[in-house]
């Protein structure tokens, strides 16, 4: 039997750009066939991006996306394509399906519709998708090739098990290799659990699998890449790198890859977490054609690390700082941010906002009168500096990004409205120890954001002598219930029995349950948890909770 | 055979209120006793209340439901019962079912799973649920009972045809009659929707039908009860009220159902809609223990609006109108909204904002200079209103309630953080051309909104001579792109061709698209259209649209 040349493509697709996807799609085919490579593989919904949510609810979306596959195949002259779409499912049932083509000679050969739909966490397909009813083979260069789309390998990989193993199907169809177009989302401990699953998978069947991931941010979700190749014997032959796109060729022959690629070293969890947080800022701001951010920036350690992120995503010259000073802020704190602007070499700008806040006062002193000082006059000062930077963003254009970390959307310690506005959270899924850690990464050679700022005791200094621990446990035992909570799903009495104050878990459970209708209004945030507040955590906001 | 004496219960339940939700079916259940009733017919998931979202993720969320549905068989004594709740899926797959019990003889007799899925629009099923693997049959006194479970009941009428139709199954398998334990919410013209499923499903079968659905709300939806028995030739034997709780008897003997019991009159499109948003206004108050409102009155007609169905909810007593004019507030609205209070009874404040504005522009002048008056400007107002409304709700306790129409949610005619806040949108489903409607419904026995705010020409005030027009077309025009768009999924090609002017499609269309980011960070929304804006609408935000 004849070699195989593959071609890996992993590649970054915007939602709904079809001409600029196809374009894409069919370069990468015209330069891999120069290469001399025989088959072409590209991720999951390659034309259409993965995921357009409601937009495949609309006919003209489908048919450009049917459109466009025909299109592309005709670029397939000499070379073949495995390449990634939905199409109107012919039979009955839900309208469409996610399918992968196998295109030859100038037109699409087959079409194979994925099996599994994941229906959890941020993924809805079952939403809109029939799965296939049979599973077939792709016969090739006298090679007995199989698909699996993206879930279709995961099959004993989830809290629950798929009732199919479209892989012990495609075995015993005699496949002699598995390929797996994905749109696969990072979160971190994504790589292990996917070193996990492959090897798993490649040894269980004892089948090579390729694994071609997109790479790129929608919205929320950051698809990372790190395609792979992995032979039957559950080794990696290739990886492709994380956070950008790669085009990569591998021989299959006798039976195995051929590679003299080595595997890159996985980094720790804070290098990737910071990766992949520059990576989701960079490709939000270049797809949504941004050039420019401003922030709120408090001499405290949120904005602090969003503000050190920002610029090297988009260029210390592309973010204004605005530093909005009540008269309970600290001369520490405009120090500090001033001494942060300065180092990162970003614009900043000054803007007292007593003022503003007296005359709300006064305008309201009727209506208050008698009251005493509480979180009124409290989230009069945030919303006051959400107004002012949104000004500015409607001034000069730039894009307003929000400085809430995790821990703070959590428990609502943070003002609807006031510092829970802007156009994407940074941090909405980084808890704030991890902030804590992002903020040394950062200053790993050299002082970016000044050591007060990473040393003196986190306050929201919207009252006098304010600090977070007058309400709030620390911040390392907060950070472990929240996890125990949202991501564990634990009751409160089974947080407790791992140790925690019984007192502290029912107060932190109950203004975790109490805060859903703020985070129903928050921004999108940047996920890189499996369980990130936002699309794929849908909450009851009338409900009697534990 | 023997008569059965069937009642039906169209109750309330809150989401997780194991304890007031199982007190209040086994209570149910001892007065039916009482009354000689031989079967209660609850609603779909009743002891949880539908839907409990990702609550159903937490196993002692599940643990609770199993317990309740234990709890109450033990009232079955000398009673039967069908009742809806989730348990654990004993088999392979998805961890959930969605079911109902039969109860009888004090303890669970059996356990039908739901076939059918809902994953659509405002429905994720199956995100938690298995689907049923088999159909079987309840056996009461000599008669053979089929269940099917809401959707189970509606497998030919949706845009895609379900494989498996349970009713016909039921059918063969003997049942005699069907009964449809729901929790089916409304929209307009679900009503008539249901009289075409529920007789339609009935003749096609030949079998009776009850339909038991749950009213109350839940956020967003409103579950309008409207519990219905129809005979087997699809004439209504019985019909629950809409949008209140109801418990009624009917006896079926020779093979149908006995009722004296009149149909009501289906009333006309807007006093539905004025009775949908009445109940959903007042539920949410109950269910969140809400007492009073607060909301911004401009003397427009959406607010005009709002503040009429509020003071009808939760009492004229409760809700406080803050008049906040700027300098391009005309005297008209200002004197018509202080008329509007006066004519409704409430409280109203009187806060001019132009001390506020001029506060900010002075903060922001160095910022600004040599730039024109833009929407910045215009922001600042409706976000100086936002602060002021959240300033008196956090102070005062009244809740902020939203006043956005749906029209306008749908060009981003409106402003994030600023008119945009809100715990609760009234009008964010409803069309302007609806609003005036309803205003005229509000004034159908007295003027109770002064006419000037329904006749003058709708303006945002915000710049000098401002008017809606200026920048939309007339707003018959508009909703009905609107609708063709966002309810019919048309492109603006098909748009077109209904007759409009292509380049005002073009500019509608791509306002709408522009505008996700806003209505990704609006309140919730009470529905009551079959496409709302909100979790049955999941666009994404980074994308290129047509």
């Amino acid at each position: 039997m004849s070699a195989i040349k593959f071609c890996l493509a992993q590649l970054n697709f915007k939602i709904g750009d079809f001409e600029g996807n196809t374009a894409k799609i069919a370069d990468t085919i015209f330069n891999a066939k120069q290469k001399g490579a025989d088959l072409v593989i590209f991720s999951e919904m390659s034309v259409c991006g993965y995921m357009p949510d409601d937009l495949l609810d609309y006919p003209w979306f489908v048919e450009k996306c049917e459109q466009s596959l025909e299109a592309v195949a005709q670029s397939c002259q000499g070379i073949a394509a495995i390449v990634g779409g939905v199409m109107r499912n012919p039979k009955k049932g839900r309208l469409l399906q996610n399918v992968v083509c196998f295109m030859q000679n100038g037109r699409i050969q087959q079409t194979i519709a994925k099996t599994l739909l994941p229906t959890y966490d941020v993924f809805s397909e079952s939403r809109y998708f029939e799965p296939a009813q049979e599973t077939e083979i792709i016969e090739f260069k006298g090679h007995k090739i199989g698909i699996a789309i993206c879930e279709d390998i995961w099959d004993i990989y989830n809290d629950f098990e798929y009732k199919i193993s479209p892989g012990t199907i495609l075995k015993e169809l005699g496949a002699e290799i598995i390929i797996n177009p994905s749109a696969s989302p990072f979160h971190l401990g994504k790589q292990s659990l996917r070193n996990r699953v492959f090897s798993g998978q490649a040894s269980r069947f004892d089948l090579p699998v390729i694994y071609a991931n997109q790479v790129g941010i929608h919205t929320e979700l950051i698809f990372d890449g790190a395609s792979r190749v992995i032979n039957s014997n559950g080794e990696i032959a290739l990886q492709l790198p994380d956070f950008k796109e790669s085009i990569q060729y591998i021989e299959f022959k006798d039976q195995q890859f051929q590679s003299s690629n080595t595997v890159p070293i996985e980094p720790d969890e804070i290098e990737t977490l910071h990766s992949a947080l520059i990576f989701g800022i960079q490709d939000y701001f270049k797809k949504m054609s941004f050039k420019k951010a401003v922030l709120g920036s408090s001499g405290g350690i949120d904005s602090a690390v969003v503000q050190a992120l920002l610029s090297e995503a988009i260029g210390a010259d592309n973010v204004l700082a605005v530093l909005m000073p009540s008269q309970f802020s600290s001369d520490g704190s405009i120090q500090d941010a001033k001494q942060l602007s300065e180092n990162l070499g970003n614009t900043f700008e000054i803007i007292p906002i007593k003022d503003i806040f007296d005359q709300y006062t006064s305008s309201l002193a009727s209506i208050f009168e008698g009251r005493e000082f509480n979180v009124a006059e409290e989230n009069i000062q945030a919303r006051s500096r959400g107004v002012l930077l949104m000004a500015i963003s409607n001034k000069l254009g730039n894009i307003l990004i929000n400085t809430s970390n995790k821990s703070e959307m959590a428990v609502g310690y943070s003002t609807l409205y006031g510092d829970m506005c802007g156009s994407l959270s940074v941090l909405g899924d980084v808890y704030k120890g991890q902030v804590y850690a992002l903020a040394r990464y950062i200053n790993r050679n050299e002082v970016i954001i000044p050591q007060e700022i990473i040393e003196k005791a986190p306050s929201a200094e919207l009252r006098p002598g304010q600090k977070d621990s007058d309400s709030l446990p620390d911040y390392d035992i907060l950070d472990e219930i929240l996890k125990l909570y949202v991501e564990g799903r634990k009751s409160k009495d089974e947080i407790t029995m791992e140790g925690y104050d019984s007192q502290v878990v029912e107060r932190i459970v109950n203004m975790v349950n109490a805060n859903e209708y703020k985070r129903y209004q928050a921004p999108p945030i940047i996920r890189v948890s499996s369980k990130a507040f936002g699309k794929g955590r849908i909450m009851p906001l009338v409900a009697k909770f534990q």
